[in-house]
């Protein structure tokens, strides 16, 4: 709510050009310089039965629904072991930022592991960044631990990575990366 | 995930060109056209502690803690009643959107009512819109009910409304518009 504080009350960025005598510490003190939230996703029962919904909803076409890849492409892993977990997906893209419908499949991961405890809702926000390994080890200064990670390997290919970011943000954090 | 799926798989727009014939219908059918997606809300139980938790997590500086306006001027009505219900608010802008940390003070309200049910999380996904009542109407064809509205007198003063979706897109929808 409140639209009309959001200029006077949001929070704005500290002084990127004081960098001196930071080094290493200031960059890892600002891990979302130069990132931009992309997606808002959001976990469900059934992919099909939402995608037609949302489509219903906002007045936009039924999309097509996306199923991740298999093991040997998409390396994923969660809580530190790899797993057969799939996802089906559903875009929505609005001006500024993708609302994604995400159905588990398969094995365990971090999309089933939200839907069994908490229902359906909001799984994530993700951030599109560069240099994920860079990105990961900020990440996990902040005490915000890696929980599952993969990769894509149609159009350009990419990689993403979930962290437990609940304790210092009330909401898990993604990172996806384009190659 | 799969970001680089998003031009592919992410749903277009209706022709909004091809009206003929459709009239109210047509409007009802898109009442998302001419609207974008600003805001984020997290409920949270103590918006101190998380400002200063997400200020230091993205590199920002502490934002000023916004407290709402008193039933008199923000004319909270909450299922139906009037509620003495009251936000504590703190606001990070990223490029694109705002991410809204919202603790719930006084009367019942639907923020008080996620924590308690849901505990901390995405309470709600914000779109600015312009013609309130219209939009309400709109959101209540498509069976959302309309929980709970206010306004605001500050700055340009506004209103908002946020409506049960759950069924509909499983997360709940905010409509803002700045007079």
């Amino acid at each position: 709510m409140l639209a009309g504080l959001l200029i006077a009350g949001c929070a704005s960025t500290a002084d990127k050009g004081d960098t001196k005598g930071a080094g290493t510490k200031r960059s890892n003190a600002r891990p979302f310089d130069g990132t931009k939230i992309v997606q808002i996703a959001i976990v469900v029962r059934d992919v099909e039965k939402y995608a037609k919904s949302y489509a219903e909803f906002f007045g936009m076409d039924v999309p097509q629904i996306i199923v991740s890849e298999t093991e040997d492409k998409a390396k994923t892993r969660y809580l530190g072991r790899t797993t057969k977990a799939r996802v089906k997906q559903a875009f929505f893209r609005f001006d500024n930022v993708t609302l994604e419908l995400l159905e588990p499949v398969g094995g365990p991961s971090t999309w089933k592991e939200f839907l069994d405890s908490n229902g359906e809702g909001v799984h994530h926000i993700a951030f599109e960044i560069k240099g994920m390994d860079d990105r990961i080890a900020q990440m996990q200064d902040r005490g915000a631990s890696l929980i599952q990670e993969g990769r894509w390997t149609s159009y350009t290919g990419g990689r993403y990575a979930y962290f437990d970011s609940n304790a210092q943000l009330a909401v898990m954090i993604e990172l996806l990366e384009n190659f």
